[in-house]
């Protein structure tokens, strides 16, 4: 549930209890797509801010958390990551990073509303500079039937960057679906899925992920904790699975030498963020 | 400001320009005291929630992070702490946290308002469990006063656990504050301040912080960013200085065999706090 509330966007997330909200200059435009309702705000401290459905999906100012760590710990916990699948990431945030690699030959973005897109080339364009890349294929269409039909062993990482497990993204979180995604990555490859609150949810989503993942046959998971403050307690994560790769473990000398710059990624940040809290530990379990 | 909106307490941090806001289940009282008007609220989902002047002190869930960084990395950043000394720090949080450290023989705790410390007894009395320890001297008098009173070379860390810089506790962030903080302290001594959000305060009051604590005479200054959902941005942090003690390393060895239990701290988490992301140290600079 979202509400303007005099000049602020309040979005209340009922689930948990929990509600975040920026200062607005203006309501910029929306479109009831096929797929959802996207609204476009701009805000008076986070640049623009796009909605969904009432939830908020990102901002100018901060998405650069999320979508460093969704790219940067997977790609270097793959040993040499060549060919790359985004499945949702339609802002294409997670796309710029991932190019970022001189390594990847090919990545592929399959997000099912092309608006997303077209929205964040006008109010996002640096998340979209990369988009005419020769690398890049931006596809826009249904990430779980694409999965399906998809043959063997095609990718060497898989980034879920999906919205939340409830409603249209609920079975981007099911073993079912990380089957597929076990099949279609080579040998040593890596999934990386959105993974919700530590907070909020690592007795739960996050807990289950790792027992959905570890079902649909990956040998290593791990959950790794970040910033994010427009999202649920300011607190997110992402979980990293390995198929016969140890994503606890990465090429820390390529980070610590990448030849990219990044504002909150490093090689220290990732060494980190794979130690986790007794808390969380002690709640995601074995 | 801060409204109750329906049956959600939001809170509008107008200098930052985001809202945060728990969902409640009632109101249970309120006191003006000479200083402040400090409210005490059951929420649905975080416990109980303490705020003054209408802004967000701490709730039941999430207070251990708050807490546990307040005071754990100061301590164990110092060679050998025996005598702790708390500006703030009514709720009784970082109290128990310190006396967790066997080699710590005394601790005293100055806040102005004896209330909060009333309220925490009865809303938070697992803060208040060491209030009785014989280590412990809670005294409830102007820190500020107390500091100029103090001779020197009494403390081996001091620690201030404050509100924010703007009103009352604006004084506790300038050099001439922390002129006495080094004074106050021993040889080898360690300051920590909290210090706002990496994200929102990087290159202004952390910043500065670093600036006035180095002009105070400090020679080692160290922000450690922390998660804490219930403040502006959802992400926090503390600010360490060292008079002769280095405060970028710590006691490794002790704290990975602390004779205690932490939910978020521990060596690991320690050790990745001391490298900031690469926006924050080009914020705040060398």
């Amino acid at each position: 549930m979202s509400a303007q509330d005099g000049n602020w966007f309040i979005e209340h997330f009922d689930s948990a209890g929990v509600a975040f909200g920026l200062r607005l200059k203006q309501k910029l435009e929306a479109v009831q797509t096929p797929y959802q309702h996207i609204e476009m705000w701009e805000t008076d401290t986070f640049g623009y801010l796009m909605t969904i459905d009432g939830a908020t999906m990102l901002s100018s100012r901060d998405n650069f958390l999320y979508h460093e760590m969704m790219a940067h710990p997977a790609l270097f916990a793959h040993a040499a990551p060549r060919r790359v699948l985004i499945i949702g990431g339609g802002d294409c945030g997670t796309l710029r990073e991932v190019l970022r690699h001189g390594g990847v030959e090919k990545a592929v973005q399959i997000d099912i509303d092309e608006q997303v897109t077209r929205f964040s080339e006008k109010y996002f364009p640096e998340l979209c500079e990369s988009n005419d890349d020769p690398r890049a294929e931006l596809r826009f269409e249904d990430g779980v039937k694409f999965m399906q039909d998809c043959e063997p062993g095609q990718f060497d990482v898989i980034i879920v960057d999906s919205t939340d497990p409830v409603g249209p993204a609920e079975g981007l979180f099911k073993a079912e679906f990380f089957r597929h995604c076990h099949r279609v990555l080579a040998d040593g490859g890596v999934l990386v899925q959105q993974s919700e609150s530590p907070l909020l949810h690592s007795d739960t989503i996050i807990r289950d992920l790792h027992v959905n993942m570890r079902e649909a046959g990956f040998d290593h998971t791990q959950t790794l904790p970040f910033p994010q403050p427009v999202y649920p307690s300011g607190w997110w994560s992402c979980t990293l699975a390995g198929k016969g790769c140890d994503v606890g473990a990465f090429r820390e000398a390529d980070a610590a030498g990448k030849d990219f710059d990044t504002r909150y990624y490093s090689d220290a940040i990732h060494r980190g963020a794979l130690t986790l809290p007794p808390f969380m530990s002690a709640a995601i379990g074995a």
